[in-house]
């Protein structure tokens, strides 16, 4: 690799676009030259994040006592219209497989858009009794949706991956409980292993998934000021076990349909925004829980002190694998700046330098990604002070991403104050609202797509006083915001 | 559950096709009632033995420098027309995608029934020195196919679970020495962790990959006596390369092609091998390595004694966790003999029980599914014992699988030997034979199925005299057998 190559990347609070695409290509994430408009190709150095990030919310599923299930690919029709608002949601966006070989396929299949209706009519066959209840389930899967809107890599795509967590429960309250369950795993893994500040919204009613009684999302801020939707939790009621008979015997010997939730986890998009929310201009800066090497260890070699310096560095590997941590030792014989640029570009939290003085000493070099610090430390108390890195890097992050967060929230009274933060796109709208979907559609088409994106769970409006976009009385705190 | 659903499964040696079908109805593997043929719905059983085994061939390949990657699920048809053998044993079972919303596609898409055509188009644009060699990329995917064949859940379907992985390498030996490091991950992981005989075959020409140079092949066999494929690798040599143009500049300064191998474990396929091989009336045997739990308490409980045996149990399970095993605590309101049925159908490889008598005599009593003998142990030495217990149930499970294959293996001389042994379909046949398609054509004709399934690795053939078939003069030794 060239000096050249070596540059940093634009800085990302200036021109986003262009260190999001550079930083996708630079360190060989995702491909964009696969042959189909809004299928990208994941590369190792993202599919080894993805599946941290799957195993992940896996076993945080797992402990809450959901179980792993697969699906297949394609719906038949007969399902996938059961509904008929789900129906009127996605038709428009499913792909169609109507050929095998050379023949027509008697009944066209959908590729699924999500598994609703793939899920449900087995639920019907599996669900009996109370005893069966509540029955959680998840897979772990790619869907497809033919979007019309602009495409973004990792962001919006027409094959995305996902966890889809679909729960039948006995009684309201159930299910109730179930949605707060979604959202404290949510809320527990960005807060405390990926350091990335939220806004938990409920969606207003225009806004809620197709089939849904409410809709509850995780919004993330980008460098650009736009918001991404990562992942929501939905109270499905009763709309999906009436379309497809999913009863139950209660106790009492009545026979009641299950009320339902179901939960996505959007796992390309958290990838996105790990990449967009932690990076600088010297590429990703992964938390530490979520890395797939978490130290990569550089060795200063000479000529003369290469055998020493390269035994010290096998040996700090050992050490560190038996404490289970996840770790590199690059011995390829590039020069180390270029080693440097490399590993910090993809993003290792704690970089381990070895050379001949460090040896004499007793010491080695720590490097840290988040701050990019350089710290001696001795050598006995490498353990321990990596440890102190591994939370103390998370610390760094969630709290610049908090600051930022707090820094591009705006308070409007007042239409011309929602134009103009909206006109600079200077981050997300608080304000008071009348709750119309007619106000919102022209905030929408006045701003250029700044969106009501819901009401913030567990706030309390206070005094409303009037809408801030038409002035009619308000009747809810909401988020507007504009969305990719 | 009443004491008749907790009949035993018929033998299925007697009867393989009832026992099979019990068997994954039972125990809950997966679901047949999904509407589309050839489509099955994996339940939680199933899937979480599934996600073991993909994580062991994973970690395997991983630790042999593969990377894992993700590419789309559909294919542009320029991509896949672009090698005339793969096409050509290809096209007559591809799923195609023609439709998107009401749009018909301008281009029909292919549901990817194998990835070469997807992947090596990005291979070509990857790959520019000696440098980017050997390039070792995996997949863990669903592949599709419209099988005209009758399906049989997990053993064919139209949708199936595998790994594929897709090496570039510089020469022809580094090829060759690829194949045989697939050929030893395969053949560790099925002899030391899963306990599974196999044959190593390579193919003959007319059953090869549709693209391949040379195809070898892990057989099974099953309790019927039919033979199933596993898993192949395979020299693509530059058949591929040609077609998608993926060259390198050499050390010499010269443009070569690369040479490709690919290597596929069928993960849906082995899941039936090991329900099938191991499993008994009482239904799986899992090795323990692979079995999503490993030890299951059972209390047994009586209403003075139930604090006590409970704190037991509880106190068992955290110092198994605590050693790394994966232990559940059945601490339902079954009686007892309802979860050993349970769990013994499941595979769970041991059992602990603990009971008011055992806590009085400071011992537990243990249970082992392979043999299902119990054993007393004393409360200090459960540790050591269960470790036992996991290096000798694969022992005894892989012991019982090498005689029957042993048992089932039969030499024959003449046409005459070898059509009563197809027609008693008492096994594979091993064979001296003439190296002809032809003749392998009629043997299939005259015995109802028997296929040559090729050359067994590494076998001296010794003394050939004449093809048993045909009696024209043998140029190997072959083994074939009825595959599904």
């Amino acid at each position: 690799m060239s000096k050249k190559e070596e540059a940093p990347l634009p800085d990302k609070y200036d021109n986003f676009n262009e260190w999001y695409n550079e930083i996708l290509q630079k360190a060989e994430l995702i491909d964009l030259r696969y042959g189909v408009k809004g299928f990208i190709v994941y590369r190792p150095n993202s599919m080894t994040i993805i599946r941290q990030i799957y195993r992940l919310f896996e076993n945080e599923l797992d402990k809450c006592g959901h179980s792993p299930c697969l699906f297949p690919v394609v719906i038949p029709l007969e399902f996938f219209e059961k509904e008929a608002q789900h129906i009127k949601g996605f038709l428009e966006e499913v792909f169609w497989v109507t050929k095998a070989g050379e023949h027509e396929l008697n009944k066209p299949l959908v590729l699924r858009p999500t598994s609703e209706t793939a899920m449900y009519p087995l639920y019907s066959l599996w669900i009996r009794s109370y005893r069966d209840l509540p029955l959680k389930l998840y897979q772990s899967n790619a869907v497809y949706r033919y979007e019309t809107k602009a495409t973004k890599p990792l962001l919006r795509g027409r094959e995305f991956l996902w966890i889809e967590a679909h729960c039948a429960h006995r009684t309201k309250e159930d299910a109730e409980r179930q949605v707060l369950e979604d959202m404290e795993i949510m809320s527990r893994v960005l807060h405390d292993i990926l350091g990335i500040p939220f806004l938990l919204l409920e969606r207003p009613p225009w806004d809620r998934f197709a089939g849904a009684n409410r809709t509850y999302a995780f919004d993330v801020l980008f460098p650009d000021n736009s918001i991404l939707q990562i992942a929501t939790t939905h109270i499905l009621g009763e709309n999906f076990s009436k379309a497809f008979e999913i009863m139950f015997k209660d106790e009492d010997g009545k026979l009641k349909y299950v009320q339902q939730t179901c939960f996505g986890i959007g796992i390309s998009r958290i990838l996105a925004t790990l990449i967009s929310v932690h990076g600088d201009e010297y590429g990703m800066i992964l938390p530490f829980d979520i890395a797939p090497f978490q130290v990569v260890i550089v060795p200063i070699l000479f000529k003369e002190s290469g055998g020493p310096v390269m035994d010290k560095c096998k040996e700090i590997r050992k050490r560190l694998c038996e404490r289970g941590y996840r770790v590199i030792l690059d011995d390829s014989d590039d020069r180390p700046g270029a080693k440097f640029y490399k590993w910090e570009l993809l993003g290792v939290p704690v970089r381990v330098e070895v050379g001949p003085r460090d040896l004499e000493k007793g010491v080695v070099t720590l490097f840290r990604r988040d701050t990019r610090e350089r710290l001696i430390v001795e050598d006995g108390m490498l353990e321990g002070k990596i440890e102190e890195l591994r939370s103390d890097i998370l610390r760094v992050l969630r709290r610049r991403g908090e600051a930022r967060l707090k820094k591009c929230l705006k308070e409007v009274k007042n239409r011309s104050e929602l134009l103009e933060v909206a006109r600079k796109r200077e981050g997300i709208i608080r304000m008071a609202f009348c709750g119309r979907e007619e106000c919102a559609d022209e905030i929408k088409a006045e701003t250029g797509g700044f969106e009501v994106r819901g009401i913030k769970v567990g706030e309390e409006a206070g005094e409303l006083g009037v809408c801030a976009a038409c002035g009619r009385s308000a009747t809810q705190i909401v988020y507007v915001a504009k969305p990719y």
